[in-house]
């Protein structure tokens, strides 16, 4: 039998790096998702392995189960049901393991995924033979949460085939976990997190899990859910960016100019506050959405505005902004900025004519353009028959 | 004799829009003048005129003193040391003398400035044959108080035909007004401005008058002394734009995110003050002044950003952003936004290559682009025997 899981990707709406100086920030899912497959093969003693393929980079791992026997189980045991953090002890293992399959040198970024799905496949699954695909429709290092979307779709695979998770597997197409799996979801994902970024502030795998729409303030999280539609085109600059200097240089502007960078985010903990009332007020008919638009536009243009005055903008992200505005659109940087993605709301009303002109303009900046819907559905699972 | 004077046009350093509510501003001169040349004709009974040149838009107008004498005789004066407001009845007895000159109608608009000149010109000389003019190098009605530079020069060179200027006519080169000498041409400038714009804020006459840099708050100005050379680069993006619907768009922008604004303009009045404190605080050597003038640039870069917030940038503007940008220097918008000009930081050692190759970009784009140091002298007048 295969488990299919999905996983979306998020962006933040509202209050990037402010965040980091006690203002209120806003993310949300998207509808561009991370799919991971897992069929766990019948044992065939000597022959068993765990297979890993990552589709979207080529690469594929290949361990006999009894190396990782081996290797991890030292470790204990599957404990499905106690999400727990991998030592550091653990971790060098399993990059021991890693390095056996002799990754291209482009591609070792990638070992600490591969150590998160690692340690989460021994402590759930324990040492069953599997094979596990994963492609994604996000692009990677570029603030879309792909690692948490990874973590998400890996654990919700892997606890479908415990007995922690109680699911029809004869329903068809996706299907939601309940509330309290859920829970355990997120606090696995988070532990798959933990590996990839050290220290995760646990945005990124509530997103993925819940869906919908966080609200975060000082480490508190609040789930909302939207009351309107919402559409963004999110362009990638492909602009790589150093998320720590990023953060580092607001943190020393901040030291410069107290007093003006404390309003500048208190304003941003206002804007985020009021962005995510617009969301969850109910819309009672289309006249209004479009209102809402124009607010939420606002918006947007005013926390650019702040994150300029932050520092954090680019020449790229100023590129999709003034290309973005010739055709009346508005558009934020989301995640650390300095390159990136940008985020351009897509009213409800807007014509595909224009949005096919914005998006070739932009492509033939170099910049890769996805469209998105926002505040959908977390990690859903899907079950079929092996073929 | 000739009497000439030059008055100097000003810039908004920091806190345009946001000193409307409540915020500090920081305004300066700049090196780039109008000049006034006046040559009072000795009398000649039925061949007496008043001719006013405007140079730079290559318009005369002339009139035989007999028909001032029989316009606006009424008026009474000459009052000199006396700064009067013009009543409604007076400025259409003028405008109805400018009518009489059948100006093409283009050029209609300068009628308000030339209302001015006539009652600056009768109120403080009486009617006396001469002949003025003027040429300018500032751009008209892009912000850079063109109108105020005009008024004082003209005021200026009036006085010093007065009993009430007391002034060593043989001395050579640029003179300066004594301190109560300078407060009458600021108030009588002041009077001329208020023919033009109707409620000036008062600020452009007394940078013209004053030169160096004033900080104002709430209507209360305080004139401050720069301790540094500082040079701009200041590109007229030609970009006409309407100062009222921008100051509008910024109060209803507050009305819809009150909390958010109010903020942000504390902001900017935290930036204003820093800026000036900075400017003023004594450079004792080559080193602080390149560490001054980062400090500037990052105040410039936060103030732009909290002017983007408000929504009074304009893609004009940006495209002056970008481009300096790419040289790796600082810009911001100066006065009313939404077009008109942008400041760019030139800092002392800077090469003179870079300088022209941004130049040449941007003119390129259309803009004019001028050089000027900031926070030099204000009016000066300089007499001559006449040729």
């Amino acid at each position: 039998m295969e488990v299919k899981a999905r996983a979306p990707g998020k962006i933040i709406l509202a209050g990037e790096h402010a965040v980091v100086h006690g203002s209120t920030a806003v993310a949300a899912s998207i509808g561009l998702y991370t799919y991971v497959s897992l069929q766990v093969s019948p044992s065939n003693e000597n022959n068993d392995r765990l297979i890993l393929q990552l589709k979207d980079t080529a690469l594929e791992f290949s361990w006999p189960i009894g190396r990782i026997k081996e290797a991890l189980s030292s470790l204990g045991g599957p404990f499905p049901s106690t999400p727990t953090s991998c030592s550091s002890e653990s971790l060098n293992l399993m990059l021991a393991m890693i390095e056996e399959q002799n990754i291209p040198e482009a591609k070792t970024s990638l070992a600490s995924g591969v150590s998160a799905f690692l340690w989460l496949y021994t402590s759930i699954l324990g040492f069953k033979p599997a094979t596990v695909v994963v492609t994604s429709d996000l692009p990677l290092g570029s603030g879309l949460g792909s690692s948490a979307a990874l973590c998400v779709a890996f654990t919700a695979t892997l606890l479908a085939c415990t007995d922690t998770v109680n699911m029809d597997m004869k329903q068809e197409g996706w299907l939601v976990f309940g509330e309290s799996e859920l829970e355990l979801l997120n606090k696995w994902a988070f532990e798959g997190e933990k590996i990839i970024h050290g220290k995760p502030s646990g945005i990124d795998n509530t997103v993925s899990t819940y869906g919908n729409m966080i609200k975060f303030k000082s480490g508190n999280l609040t789930r909302i859910k939207s009351s309107m539609p919402l559409k963004m085109l999110i362009t990638n600059t492909k602009v790589g960016r150093n998320t720590k200097a990023l953060v580092a240089g607001v943190s020393e502007r901040t030291l410069r100019h107290s007093d003006a960078m404390s309003f500048v985010f208190n304003a941003v903990d206002s804007i985020s506050k009021e962005l995510a009332s617009v969301i969850q007020t109910p819309t009672p008919d289309d006249l209004s959405i479009t209102a809402k638009e124009e607010k939420l536009e606002e918006l947007m243009e005013m926390n650019q505005g702040l994150l300029q005055c932050m520092g954090v903008s680019h020449a790229s992200i100023e590129t999709v902004l003034r290309t973005t505005l010739k055709y009346k659109l508005v558009s934020k940087l989301t995640g650390a900025g300095g390159g990136g993605c940008v985020l351009t709301l897509l009213p409800t009303l807007l014509s595909g004519t224009i949005v096919d002109k914005v998006i070739a303009e932009l492509e033939s900046c170099g910049f890769q353009c996805l469209i998105a819907g926002i505040g959908g559905n977390g990690a859903e699972i899907c079950f079929s028959a092996s073929s």
